[in-house]
């Protein structure tokens, strides 16, 4: 491929020197880029390539990283990362030590924070905002943000905070009509209205059209009413959710239109109040594929750019918890399966279609989905929030205080549990064992095979407690020995001396050790409270070597050396987990091996 | 006391049978009763008066418990108590045993779900009102939330997903004019605009006037126009917060107008749309001094009625705190507070006065703060969020997200850890030490003493990590020993052979139990991470008894005992803290009595 203008594109100062003509073929470039190396690597390919000219804009109208321009979630940062001098980098995408899917300030200094969260980009644009005019320095943040990360309540708690200041703070709404999927929420209609109102380029050109036709004075004129603040005013909707919350409402604007959305980024720089840029865009434009169904290429795998993206029939376990909550919503009426924008994503799609009136997708609203499904207990439903592991650090408080404390049977399947690969830090599954294992009145599962996440999920429907089944990401693998699905724990014999303490997907592991190994295997199903009956056996043993895909702090190993040091246990046994540390994107395999957690260490910690 | 009325009712149909004599008489024995036990045993005042007749609507106009009335924070609630079979038991409020300051469902059918965090009760509602239709039972759910708890993102989260419904969901904005003290944010200023519009009663008055002035027609039509829903949309804004997110926007109206208020239930019942009915009310109504000054009548100890409330010039570790950010942000223009709608509670009133600029109250936002800090540090400032335990509970993922990741040194005073006394489980800081030491990047706290409170607050300004600094809530206690403040740990010597080993306000029970004890103590100052030098020194021991005032799952004693173990430490190491249980409102004496966390237990500990 020929990247003829992007290939010299080093810093955003590079991108300012281009004329429309260069503007329009480096925008075709980027998209060939994006295209290309998500083909090869994975990635979020349709809400990149629905952001390339706003971001072509933004880096025209200011100046990174002098201006801290924060897009919420990495989804749409592709093209900042191009044009901000990691061209060359670039098909590194995504691979173990390359170039992260999203905003990373160790990447560059142009990557003011951390974007792998949604909804957080107002709250830190802000505060760099605020503490530049604190210590006098130049320049301005700019926070770009989704319509789907507007439906997180941390982006409201910011605009409203926002709201009061007498400063030209400026956020951009990209809207792409969808955040994930199809968006939710009322506001999202709202939106809808706002959208189908005339375009800011649509109505300047008309005003143009019509003032150039008065001979002489209109040139003049024209270029007189487009520097004249209150003609834009004419944009501000009177009285919607955004003026509502003391913004300036500047929209809606093609998000296509490189010379509108600059001239809009210049006039909310030139007033006192914060402002608030409705950009409308395609979401996977330039490859009709993605165009034509932006839901399926929001994140994807490699794949054939002729043929367009497969999508695999090969079962994951999200699937296996989705196709389980159809079968008991077959029967059961009151079973009722929650969201966080991730119908898709947690394997909900069959029960959305099936049950649609038993589904809530709730927005990227963690907080309010845990509440929810605490309302719905207390009303006679038997709710389930199928949630990423690490968005769920989201609705911690509510587990413990709408949940736990009055101990209401909600069921949170926490999908990812564990090393989740590529997506990296942010995305890690390593937390939710510690912070649900400190919550009293929860009971945590953690099975090792589809048949185990069917049985538990099952078995949660009647729970008298907050249960929370945790499970990795992908697909099943390696073979299931012989035992009863059930138990608390189960004991795979060897040489009843030395054991490995493991659960969940580490267990296939310690099958492979135990072959060269001939040890216990203990594998845990039920992780927390530990019974009686699991420390009684424990004491039995030489030798416990226990595997965590999980932080070590506050871990299940954790628990059980404290029970057993306290029962006056005196042989040998130790943790093998994460040690207090974030863990970086690379495959689930590498991860796995680079910490320890894989059949090659489990043996020789046995034997060491 | 005489409680002619009040004493009479037993349930809420108790109250549908009285006269508007009868309620005018009704509400001053509830204001006299509330104002009476409050000033004995202490609670929230301010709030609760002025929510008095807005709570005798809704008991008419809704069947609670078929229709679940939930008041979001318990500090309204006091009313709602009192007409649903507490009154005889009211004198117990807030004591050991007795009746809890929030709504507590173990406690009454009446009281949905518990609410002691604030902007949970629309996700409540809706979750229980969506939960009965579904299972196709009869009631209704309703969420009364104040404009305060407005500010929580949660509760937008909530209107959000709540807008889309095609039913007649109803949302109380109880709108006193601030929340905790004086309101902050942009929409609290949308508020103002709305409350400054004619009242409903107000109108209907002129209309009731006018028609009834036409002869003969004019009371039929004045039946017929109050029946009719269309002049009630009069009453609609067009665009508004509460319009663009769906709902049928009621209001205002005066919230110590019983009739009114009833009505407007009525009609919004008969909706097939949400409805937010917007209800002005007077915080600390019917108590002079309440009335006057609210914001120091929020909440109280227990005070003298004709006299009014005293404010203590005891020194907390809240006042250590803000005196301390006074004195730093003195000399350093980059110190700046930020506060979730606490700048009382958590000792910041002298610093918003005086370094206004560097000032941040955000409302009701956890996750906003953090991540608000986070983007201030980025940009140069030096930020301190101080915020009580349980309350940071909200902000859990944005520390590991937006601070620990890329490791930013916010700092977070966490004010209220440990036991927090009367407000009970809700309120307890019994998970910080827990969840932050999960969190890789994370140093804690936690001193014992006023003077190394201040040391390790001013230490923190040059950490080159996130810091957690927690103390306890109110006053100093004991005498302080001779050590230098600043070491990681401190050994007051003993006997060299057993050792207590604790951190923050129980070293001072320690100390206590020292003088018949004889054996040595561990004082920890920086709690996390465990240096070498600690477990060095731990290993000489034959025998350490570790107290924390924590939950013990996740707790340093976890922590400590896991690598004691993997270290082939054999001697005697037990740790007493909270165990896998809430712990309910009583003194804190109490609590840590009942709890094992006090001299008489640990001198037990070691001789056992």
């Amino acid at each position: 491929m020929n990247f003829e203008i992007l290939g010299n594109i080093n810093s955003p100062e590079d991108v300012k020197k281009l004329n429309n003509e260069q503007l329009k073929t480096l925008c075709s470039e980027i998209r060939e880029c994006i295209i290309d190396t998500v083909s090869k690597n994975g990635g979020h390919l349709a809400s990149n390539l629905g952001s390339v000219e706003l971001t072509v804009a933004l880096h025209r109208a200011f100046n990174s990283p002098q201006d801290a321009i924060i897009f919420d979630v990495g989804h749409q940062c592709y093209t900042h990362k191009l044009l901000t001098g990691r061209f060359e980098r670039f098909s590194s995408l995504r691979t173990e030590g390359g170039i992260s899917g999203f905003m990373r300030p160790s990447e560059s200094e142009h990557d003011p924070i951390i974007t792998g969260h949604s909804s957080n980009s107002i709250s830190a644009a802000y505060g760099i905002y605020r503490a530049k005019r604190l210590t006098n320095q130049n320049g301005s943040a700019v926070a770009v943000i989704g319509d789907g990360a507007l439906t997180g309540g941390m982006a409201y708690e910011a605009l409203n905070n926002v709201g009061n200041d007498k400063s030209n703070f400026i956020v951009v709404l990209n809207d792409n009509k969808m955040s994930i999927s199809s968006n939710v929420g009322a506001l999202s209609r709202s939106l809808t209205k706002m959208r189908n109102k005339p375009k800011y380029h649509n109505f300047k050109f008309a005003l143009s059209k019509f003032l150039q036709k008065l001979p002489l004075i209109g040139k003049a004129l024209y270029s007189f009413v487009f520097k004249f603040k209150e003609v834009i005013k004419g944009f501000i909707y009177k009285n919607n959710f955004f003026t509502s919350l003391g913004f300036n409402y500047l929209g809606p604007v093609d998000g296509h239109d490189i010379g509108a959305l600059e001239e809009l980024f210049k006039i909310a720089q030139s007033y006192n109040r914060p402002s608030l840029i409705h950009v409308i865009t395609t979401k996977g434009k330039g490859y009709s594929y993605a165009e034509t169904s932006p839901k399926n290429y929001h994140g994807v795998s490699p794949f054939d750019i002729d043929e367009g993206a497969k999508f695999g029939d090969k079962l994951t376990y999200s699937d296996i918890a989705g196709n389980t909550l159809c079968e008991m919503a077959n029967t059961d009426p009151t079973i009722c399966a929650i969201t966080a924008a991730m119908t898709s994503g947690t394997g909900l799609s069959p029960f959305a279609e099936k049950y649609s009136d038993r589904f809530f997708d709730v927005g990227i609203a963690e907080q309010h989905a845990v509440t929810f499904c605490a309302g719905l207990k207390k009303g006679g439903m038997k709710p389930y929030f199928a949630v990423y592991s690490s968005f769920l650090q989201r609705g911690f408080d509510q587990i413990i205080h709408d949940c736990a404390i009055e101990n209401l049977p909600v069921c949170f399947l926490i999908d990812r549990a564990g090393i989740v690969g590529e997506d990296g830090e942010t995305h890690q599954g390593l937390f939710d064992v510690s912070y649900l294992s400190l919550i009293p009145n929860v009971e945590i599962f953690s099975p090792c095979y589809f048949d185990e996440l069917e049985f538990y999920i099952k078995k949660s429907a009647v729970s008298s407690t907050v249960t929370a089944i945790r499970y990795p990401r992908g697909c099943e693998s390696g073979d299931r020995p012989n035992y009863q699905i059930g138990n608390e724990f189960d004991v795979i014999k060897g040489d009843g001396k030395n054991a490995i303490l493991t659960y969940g997907r580490l267990f296939t592991e310690a099958l492979k050790a135990q072959k060269d190994g001939g040890f216990d295997i203990i594998k845990l199903n039920k992780i927390y409270p530990l019974s009686d009956e699991l420390i009684k056996t424990l004491t039995k043993y030489q030798n416990i070597q226990i595997f965590e895909e999980t932080v070590k702090n506050g871990g299940i190993g954790e628990h059980i050396v404290s029970i057993l040091y306290n029962n006056g246990f005196e042989n040998k046994v130790q943790i093998h987990a994460i040690e207090n540390k974030f863990i970086a994107g690379a495959s689930i395999e590498s991860a796995l091996k680079n910490n320890g957690l894989c059949a090659d260490t489990m043996l020789r910690s046995i034997n060491g």
